[in-house]
């Protein structure tokens, strides 16, 4: 038996545990009951330090250095290097760290559920304070080991490879034009006259419009399924996904756009590469490219003018026909501008002001710059500064409506704007290569928009760091621009 | 750290692993789409081979020796004993054969979900022979570990202490009496007039009162849940139970009383001893004093002439006021005597028939008597012989009604009727020690009865092997006579 044979075996076998991990992750979320919380916490603290301890095993440093010196072919040496990303990645935490993350996340994400309804900052603190303290001990594990500064280090995590100056770079130039650009569009909309949608709208009346929007939008339904939570998100395994929303009876809108998000992460988990699952390059490349595919469903495709005349029949069929449905009206309804407090809500022009205000903050945080305590004071002077709103004592709308920083993710914010640049990047090429992409749209023709994700993104895995991946895909590298001229276009065309 | 220290460490961490599986179990019959189980079946596997890794550590042995001969206090002492007593059924298996079990029920018990309702024998055959083929090898490797003959070897796994030659005895008695009781019953019945509920009754109508039945019975919904499956279950964990159903829209008391069955499941796994919570002394005693639990809440409660008053309101508020739920006509229906089909669906004074056919056929299928191919014809034969019932062709309703052994579940089946006999036992118990109890099951007053299921049998968990715990709850061993006065006094009283 090769190395590289073995290995194979090793990560097949992480493969199939973490499996049940993100069964019951996914449950905990959605179905568990409260009492259930502190049996699960403890049993997932356990997985995962098991997991931990199978992703460190001594003999994996020899056999990855074994592999590297037999004589393989490209893509096995790519699935190596993938081992390797994957490898660094656990081997830089002590075991010990890596149970007290889980439980305190665990815990903390739990806890956050009820607080954040209860607007209870007070309760959540403490709470966030354990996972921050223990996220800037990873940081500092994962700095030492790639060199990378405490934060970069945990961005690395998420988007191989980006570092804060270039998303600073990147946002700084966003800065330049985009506080111009919402209040162009602002003023624009002023003078529109939109027909507000009639509610209330049925949970499950909208539950089935959302099933009916993941069918057009092609989820395999043999191999995933939609359920509620207090935070949207897609997880599971790529052989059984599983997405999440949550509804409002006054607005319908919100869940339907959630749900179609949430498909584009699902048909880019469906459709990875079968034949080498259970090895790290068979995985989704980085946040910001699965970004990327939400991004493409939800706002270019599901934002399209010409895609409301597909979303107009679906809604008219399950929430009853009226007014605000017709296709010219909806559009306007998908695509208002107005800064609020919500970043999941946030219409795609101002949600780089959110994301910006969260990278700043956390990054701050992880440095050391500041403190938990520090969050809602910054909160509110961001919000105020970016987007002109209060958010003085709101914090269910403010600073804990995310369930990122009670679940320890941090230094993963970037990624959304980076998926959204990525994003417009694949469109504006999709414009180039496939003739009439824009008027097949708006008769319902998506397959060619899916075979190209497909080709270039879904089966590609983490066959290809992601820089060659944005290069073979679109012929250049990351491109901001591109999203500059999608917004221009959309909003002041 | 002493050797038992070290062993509550251990058998805590198998608590815990366990947990995930158990969910993931649930979420498998419950949520889980179909292209999701070949995944599933795999991290089943996995992980079904590394608890039994844990469960066979070699250290183990030594451990438990050496336990022994600490000075331990009773209450400790006990605990090792039931260590010993997993430990003893874990190492009967290689590993290779538990996950080979686990994948093959994984894949046969998933496969018989669309196999069964399409009455496909011949699909379901092979799977099923694979079952068998290895429950034997399984039977094999515990009868060598125990002494015991393969099939009490079996079933010592569900029932510790119960042999084959004792069931015959109790069954044997059994026969004696019950095929003239039924007789008799129907013969009494022949002249009663009974209103028939006038269907149909939504799915949604039927959760809503099985919900309310689930309160009533004082299940606790912070740390459970109700969903759907095609075999109803009692899952999860003591912390988190997962109660199914399934509904039929013609007929709403089906799901009803299995629901208020399943609630006896999940009562005593709520209520199992917290302080001992992860050790295999906290677990239920066995299978025949957890199906005495079910039938207690079904049967001696649930079809109690006096109890007929409390859900007679209940149905009339959730499916609608009509004659048939009037209390006297209710408790009518409940206790309707009628050879049937279904073991699940069975009366209480017919259902023995349907285990006593089935020990038989299991017995001679894992002695190697008969092989799987011979099922149908003796299926065929012995419900004509016990009810005098055709099932002939009818396999769906016939030998692949239950989940049992597609999911390699053999040596179970007696364990229902044991069950019928102990909770015969508790109630005449009961009645002896508390006065005007029928008259206080009439009023609703539930509570003196969960006291005493809860003092007698829930908090004793396996402090006590099964004849001592009968003792101590009852005054003396068991005792099929109470059976039999049991049914006499409710059908022919």
């Amino acid at each position: 038996m090769t190395a590289y044979t073995e290995l194979v075996r090793r990560y097949q076998r992480l493969h199939k545990l973490s499996h049940l991990q993100s069964i019951a992750s996914w449950d905990q979320q959605s179905f568990m009951p409260p009492k259930g919380n502190e049996a699960r916490a403890a049993a997932m603290a356990e997985m995962g330090g098991l997991l931990h301890e199978l992703a460190t095993a001594p003999e994996l440093a020899g056999l990855l250095q074994q592999a590297e010196g037999e004589s393989l072919g490209d893509f096995e040496r790519a699935s190596v290097r993938e081992m390797k990303r994957s490898w660094r990645a656990s081997n830089a935490l002590p075991q010990a760290l890596v149970e007290q993350l889980s439980l305190a996340t665990s815990r903390s994400g739990h806890a956050w559920r009820e607080q954040r309804k209860a607007n209870d900052w007070a309760g959540h603190l403490p709470n966030l304070k354990e996972v921050v303290r223990l996220t800037r001990e990873a940081a500092a594990c994962l700095s030492q080991a790639t060199g990378l500064s405490k934060y970069d280090a945990l961005l690395d995590q998420y988007e191989p490879g980006m570092r804060s100056s270039e998303i600073a770079r990147v946002f700084g130039d966003l800065r330049q034009w985009l506080p111009g650009l919402i209040k162009a569009v602002q003023t624009q909309q002023a003078n529109e006259t939109v027909i507000q949608p009639v509610g209330p709208f049925p949970k499950a009346a909208q539950r089935e419009l959302g099933l009916a929007a993941m069918k057009l939008m092609g989820f395999d339904f043999e191999a995933g399924r939609l359920d509620e939570s207090a935070h949207p998100f897609c997880g599971g395994v790529p052989e059984d996904v599983r997405m999440t929303t949550r509804y409002s009876e006054d607005d319908a809108l919100p869940a339907l756009m959630g749900v179609i998000h949430e498909t584009g992460h699902g048909r880019y988990e469906q459709n990875l590469p079968r034949e080498w699952l259970g090895l790290p390059i068979a995985n989704a490349r980085s946040m910001g490219l699965h970004e990327s595919q939400s991004l493409s469903f939800e706002m270019q495709l599901g934002s399209h003018p010409g895609f409301a005349q597909q979303l107009s029949p679906l809604l008219m069929k399950h929430l009853g026909a009226q007014p605000a449905w017709e296709p010219e009206n909806l559009h306007k309804l998908l695509t208002r501008v107005k800064p609020g407090f919500i970043r999941v809500d946030a219409d795609e022009v101002t949600y780089p002001c959110h994301v910006i205000l969260r990278f700043e903050i956390e990054k701050a945080l992880v440095e050391g710059e500041i403190e938990c305590e520090d969050i809602p004071d910054l909160w509110a002077t961001k919000m105020q500064e970016l987007l002109g709103i209060d958010t003085v004592g709101n914090y269910r709308n403010g600073c804990m409506q995310d369930v990122h920083w009670p679940e320890g993710l941090i230094g993963y914010f970037p990624c959304y704007t980076l998926g959204a640049m990525y994003a417009a990047q694949w469109f504006a090429t999709m414009r180039r290569d496939i003739a009439g992409l824009d008027a097949g749209i708006a008769r319902g023709e998506l397959q060619p928009v899916f075979d190209w994700l497909q080709a270039k993104v879904w089966s590609q895995g983490s066959r290809w760091e992601t820089p060659e991946l944005v290069q073979r895909a679109s012929g250049e590298a990351l491109n901001p621009a591109h999203f500059q001229a999608h917004l221009r276009a959309r909003y002041l065309g």
